[in-house]
């Protein structure tokens, strides 16, 4: 069994000096929530910082059986970390050699500052008001939890999935703090498919009864539109003929009757149910402030550069090295998209190095496949 | 310009002999909108029966301008017949050779008896109270319509997409009564992926505020829900990057916003704009009926035959001769389901032929590129 872990809590901004986002919001003083492994060593050089996927947790590697100020949204499921298999001694991102920072997202509900935090005027949550956040605001914040540790330049920044994005805005915009760049299963700029999906996901959880808006806190979620909204991602993560095989081994739960409709497909019911069981660990407005972000994010945009060529100037006069993964399988960052994005590292004549494992586990083969990216992880990492 | 057709009214059943549906529903006589095409000869020996879309009508040639009792659903894009391409003088079903008819589903909003209509007893509309209706339901009260006509053997059935289903059903059900079948990018069994996708089309329904069970005639519908799940099921029908190159010349419309999220793309802004035109023209029960139709289909079951083989064996002793059409960029029937098909009607014997066409049109293609599909479909029916 591995090691506890404890959350810790930075706080930056403040009513005088609040956090300026993109869009045009304003956050006055916040709380980003955040863990770490491994020692930082004297000259403070072997830091990597990590980000997570769209919902997943600061919570990578140990026990953590409880945040402060999450409640029931850490449910057992969570208490375990989600990359365990990638970051310990010896693993991919060795622990005795690194030292390892991963935050909640601004936005987030486990522990930052988010849709269900207090706003420190009302004493009520933000729900509605609380505003959108792009890639760039992430990192912007993130570099201020970095001064707090008085980190100059990362080792590496690291994301899977969705945290691939926020990995290659940070090393766009601050190229000279980053030395190598591994993203795994991630994308440059949202296809007309990313957008689609994402944006069904968007609808189910605006058109939900109990939405209003965002602001639900005092009575019941959104509970159906964000179990479709999961339904609705859940598909592009795994392997259809994997869930239909596990759903085979489920029975067709007896209160699944909807409104009319009876659901009598075993593998309906399955995925009714997974939608249900994220529900109590995830909360509707965080999903839709992390989906609006990532349904938006262009790396160039992101990075206020002219073109991706400008973007990516600043990676190959930095040094920077980069190493992309792609997963065979992958229905949700499709292995186009990482082309698209090494194509530009190319053109910039960035040093990249581009991998693509074959899996049948689709775009969770990361959280499953350790071997299949430790090797180039170590490899990159140690040089 | 076509010329203009009119809508038929058939009555079947009564109160003391109501039409009894396989899932235990009953309705106390029922009315089946239908229109045809061509004459029907002496011997009535060359009748076609062509079944529509999931979300077509019965009115696939010509111009009607209005359907009695339909109002405001009969909205004008419905107004020219959606199989213009391929009936007509000298066209793959030649009105000058055939009798063709095409009646709406059972559960339809375009005159046939459905949820919308007023139960005989209440006087309100039947809403959420109007039964689940199977295949092999819509097939034996189109043999009602057929002995009205006094036709005993159909020439052949016809059906492309959803419409497909039921041919093979009305094939397999009353073997003796049809000679040829052709159905065009359809199916055998729902798959996963399809299953999926039309759950996640009755959730997006059942979830709408609006939705009440059904039970909302007398007052707004459920709007986004509907648009939703027209969303899901669009980007299945239509090749995704066309959709684009549409969403290019369209501008973002200022009335964008839903409960938080404001649309600024212009694909989403396309893609919502397209199911708000949708749910102009189309009831949410009938919709939640004709996937509920969809999602439970298997051949076997809807024939009540042991296995495929069983069923198809009924084909081959009638004499059918079969014609499967595949469309190789099919998102919604995928290739493999026509194989599926194809490979018991040839374990069980049957005179098939499957053909598959080229296209980057995606599933629409049979309504859109009839010189794919017009010699093969003249050539059988004309044997």
């Amino acid at each position: 069994m591995s090691a506890e872990t404890r959350t810790h809590f930075f706080e930056t901004g403040s009513p005088d000096e609040p956090v300026r986002l993109r869009d045009g919001g304003m956050l006055p003083g916040i709380t980003l929530a955040y863990e770490t492994w491994g020692e930082l060593n004297e000259d403070r050089s072997n830091a990597i910082f990590l980000f997570h996927a769209l919902s997943g947790s600061h919570h990578a590697v140990g026990v953590n059986t409880a945040i402060d100020g999450v409640g029931e949204l850490w449910q057992a499921e969570m208490h375990e970390g989600w990359w365990e298999t990638m970051i310990g001694p010896g693993k991919a991102i060795d622990t005795d050699r690194f030292f390892i920072v991963c935050a909640n997202y601004l936005g987030g509900c486990y522990g930052s500052t988010g849709p269900g935090s207090i706003h420190p005027e009302t004493g009520k949550p933000w729900g509605a008001s609380f505003p959108s956040i792009s890639a760039a605001d992430q990192v912007e914040v993130f570099t201020h939890l970095l001064d707090h540790f008085g980190i100059g330049t990362l080792h590496a920044v690291v994301g899977p999935s969705v945290g691939g994005l926020i990995a290659l805005t940070f090393a766009t915009r601050f190229p000279a703090r980053v030395k190598n760049v591994i993203v795994i299963a991630s994308g440059y700029k949202t296809t007309v498919l990313n957008r689609l999906h994402l944006f069904e996901q968007i609808l189910a959880i605006e058109n939900d009864p109990h939405f209003n808006g965002g602001d639900y806190y005092d009575d019941a979620p959104p509970l159906y539109g964000l179990v479709l909204a999961r339904m609705i991602s859940h598909k592009t993560f795994v392997h259809l003929d994997a869930i239909e095989k596990r759903a085979r081994q489920d029975i067709v739960q007896p209160d699944d009757v909807l409104a009319w409709y009876r659901v009598r497909d075993q593998f309906q019911s399955y995925m009714l149910h997974q939608g249900k069981k994220f529900v109590k660990r995830f909360d509707a407005n965080t999903y839709l402030r992390i989906i609006d972000m990532w349904s938006r994010y262009d790396a160039t945009q992101e990075g206020d550069a002219e073109t991706p060529r400008d973007l990516f100037e600043r990676a190959r006069l930095a040094g920077q090295k980069w190493l992309v993964f792609s997963i065979d399988s992958d229905f949700c960052f499709f292995p186009e998209e990482q082309a698209e994005l090494v194509k530009h590292l190319e053109e910039a004549k960035v040093d990249v190095m581009h991998i693509s494992v074959h899996s049948d586990k689709g775009h969770d083969s990361f959280l499953l496949e350790p071997d299949l990216y430790t090797p180039h992880i170590s490899w990159v990492l140690g040089k």
